[in-house]
């Protein structure tokens, strides 16, 4: 793809908005920008963040180049004025953010922006992006790293990406999910998900019979090769072939690959003639357009499998391909400094926004260590664990629950102060640990792949009664 | 994203494959491999190829950097005469492919590479990755675009594409198949997409009142100003005030926009206050989660819509989000320069692959210019089309028509020969022309959105022989 400029990856809306505020003098204006999402996607009963990374990239480098400030001069709609102040243009303003990994629930902020309105509002397409595609990724490779109970799953979509950026961070997104590894090399050069891979059918085709193939694969890899079997018969030609190299060479560490067929039934022949042949290290890799309810199935119907490869349905997130993140505005400062709640209604009250610079904490029980709930406070507001708090349904504000013996946790943390990174992301490995740690934090009933229960986002009373007087006010 | 050599956008295998190709004398081995698809997404009559310009833009600069060689390096499984040669290596193969736009169906190749095995195995993932992201796209904005009888449809999906790429570049795709414009303002930068926009709600909110803030767009932006009209009560609020502010800056040339609520309902409502207030020209502009099935059943509950902005279903293609696009080997040259054809085999016999290095004709009727057929020959193979052609279902090939008074067109252009680009890209206005009246060209039949005709897509009579033969031996 040809080079650009990420600031440019915007949309047109936001160039003509900050030229109407830089017209109109409200671009000094701060503003308070939340991202949320309304509905997980496929169903289930978290999402997983992850994008934060790239947002930090993109908000350290957000400039304008001379050829960008051309294009828009080209457009004939902006004034000179404005053209000049974009092209002086440097992110100044707060970020704060859930780190990535972190499980997250539909209506809290996953990300907030405090900025002079024009900063703020032109980051929008770029921060919606790059949440919604990494966080999808995450989430869906969770659903199959957990439908594979314990088995690796490999990543293995980048031909069904959508796009190359689908494939890059795609892999890196599904290794936060707890992918083990990827067959997109680049994503372990650039962010260091292992790359690995077995072989095409091209590779036993080019051959004149799939014995010299498998052969000459296992003589120039002899540690750990990984044999595709289903070229010609995966029972017949493929399976006894690959013992043969095998055992010739004295291989007991390699494995085989179905990719076609009934794969539960050729798992269990297969395996069954590896084993007659004493070759009980050598494992099954299965691959064929898989996802979670697929594995599910293949486990429960005594598949032998030990490792499978996921494409399509993984990289694109096949059955929910969009995860609906929005921007919205909360709040702005008046002349005064003073923080203005902002609401948007709809007819449909799960749209209704909720206002306000706001905090999340999350509500952890200290005996179990799980997650009970997240409260969504004003900005200024603390939660003193020392005290038992009492919650409530925000659409349903009789039924409450009293929380006892418990910790609450920050969930946003600061990412950007003036402008100025004040966050160190940690290392790949360590986000899909801390993943893999925060979704053990959640009870089970959350993590069914249907009907999961509804974890509690509820308000603090104080915000609950700011949403309430707000939309009074606007009836 | 991070900077990468596009070339390291690569399947791990085809490094591994490839220094085995090169370890066991290989590697000057002339292949031939075919991309080719198995299913129209969303069940529709064809799809739309694109993606050719990405595809020339890689292979022009197809080369590995010093970091990429240590990179692999650094893996211990290549040799140093491999990375030697790695180094060094420049695509030097030809590449025919049919150009951006046009219609094609299941089971023809769309691209034929001819090169030497490492070359051909290496450009395997981008080259499938962009060819099935730009034609999902392609073909999915196309249907929506049909959908919409001539209305125009503006692609709003960045914040929910799958990626930069995926938001960049499928605005490039959806407007060859059809779209008029697109929010991705970076996509107009770079391709020539006419980027357009309305407000936000973030606009409406900024200002003390809905008035205020129509007013002051409108101040701003005198000419063909679009407000949007659902931030706080459609009917009762945004519409009124939208002609009020119409009224007294003396705007007819604007529009506004729907993008909650009941659009059929609303749309109706507001055009009749449109009218009774003297606006006939002010249009209608639908949003909000469309696609070609919702904007059909609106348009036939009569709703009043002049414009579609149409975001994720379109640039994710939402209810199918992967196109399945397959890199598969039909032939290799032996020592002797001969071509020798190669076949996958599968239970599955949709799954068979068609060998050999081949050439496709279009057979178009000459009395109503539409696509009759497609044939799939042996490269070297030519129709007389002043001759009666039989041509024959191959999977029942006593299903026989005798095809008279048409003219055959070869559908695979050269693009690259002997590693040298041959092939001068259209404009993208060019290609979007040359989609539609390839379309124009196709039969109504194929163009329901379900159960649609299937097209013929068949094999001469040699190329068929040769296919039998194939599988007798190797049976």
């Amino acid at each position: 793809m040809r080079n650009y400029n990420p600031a440019m990856l915007c949309d047109f809306y936001e160039f003509t908005m900050s030229n109407g505020y830089f017209q109109n003098g409200y671009y000094k204006k701060t503003t308070y920008f939340d991202v949320f999402f309304r509905k997980v996607p496929d169903g289930g009963g978290f999402a997983i963040a992850a994008g934060l990374e790239s947002v930090i990239e993109y908000i350290k480098d957000f400039h304008f180049e001379k050829e960008d400030i051309d294009y828009l001069r080209s457009r004939n709609m902006f004034g000179e004025d404005f053209l000049e102040y974009l092209s002086n243009l440097k992110f100044t303003g707060d970020i704060y953010a859930v780190p990535e990994g972190t499980p997250v629930f539909p209506h809290e902020p996953i990300l907030t922006v405090k900025a002079p309105a024009i900063e703020a509002q032109l980051i929008e397409t770029y921060l919606l992006l790059t949440l919604n595609h990494q966080s999808l990724i995450a989430t869906k490779a969770n659903r199959i790293v957990r439908s594979a109970e314990g088995r690796g799953v490999m990543e293995f979509g980048s031909r069904r990406a959508q796009g190359e950026s689908g494939a890059v961070i795609g892999a890196r997104s599904a290794f936060i999910g707890g992918c083990s590894s990827t067959a997109c090399t680049v994503s372990d050069e650039l962010y260091g998900v292992k790359a690995v891979g077995t072989i095409a059918h091209a590779w036993v085709q080019m051959f004149d019979s799939e014995y010299e193939a498998f052969k000459t694969y296992c003589e120039t890899y002899p540690d750990n090769p990984t044999l595709l079997v289903d070229t010609y018969n995966t029972i017949k030609s493929g399976v006894p072939n690959a013992i043969k190299v095998f055992k010739e060479l004295g291989i007991t560490n390699g494995g085989i690959r179905l990719d076609s067929g009934d794969i539960a039934y050729l798992s269990k022949k297969a395996r069954k003639l590896l084993d007659e042949a004493g070759l009980c290290n050598i494992k099954i890799v299965a691959s064929n357009s898989l996802d979670e309810y697929l594995i599910r199935d293949l486990l429960h119907q005594g598949a032998k499998i030990d490792l499978f490869g996921v494409g399509e349905r993984l990289i694109t997130s096949k059955m929910t391909p969009v995860f609906g993140g929005v921007y919205k505005l909360c709040a702005v400062e008046d002349d005064d400094g003073n923080i203005v709640p902002k609401i948007k209604v709809s007819e449909n009250s799960a749209k209704i926004t909720n206002p306000h610079f706001k905090t999340v904490y999350r509500l952890y029980d200290n005996e179990t260590g799980k997650a009970i709930a997240d409260q969504l406070c004003v900005y200024d507001e603390t939660i003193d664990d020392t005290k038992p708090l009492t919650i409530f349904d925000p659409n349903e504000p009789w039924k409450t629950k009293t929380v006892e013996n418990f910790t609450a946790k920050k969930l946003l943390v600061d990412v950007f102060k003036d402008g100025k990174c004040v966050y160190e992301s940690p290392s790949l490995p360590e986000i899909q640990k801390y993943c893999l740690e925060q979704i053990d934090n959640l009870w089970d009933e959350l993590k069914r792949f249907e009907n999961p229960h509804e974890y509690y986002v509820d308000l603090s009373k104080k915000l609950w009664d700011i949403k309430q007087n707000l939309l009074i006010s606007l009836k």
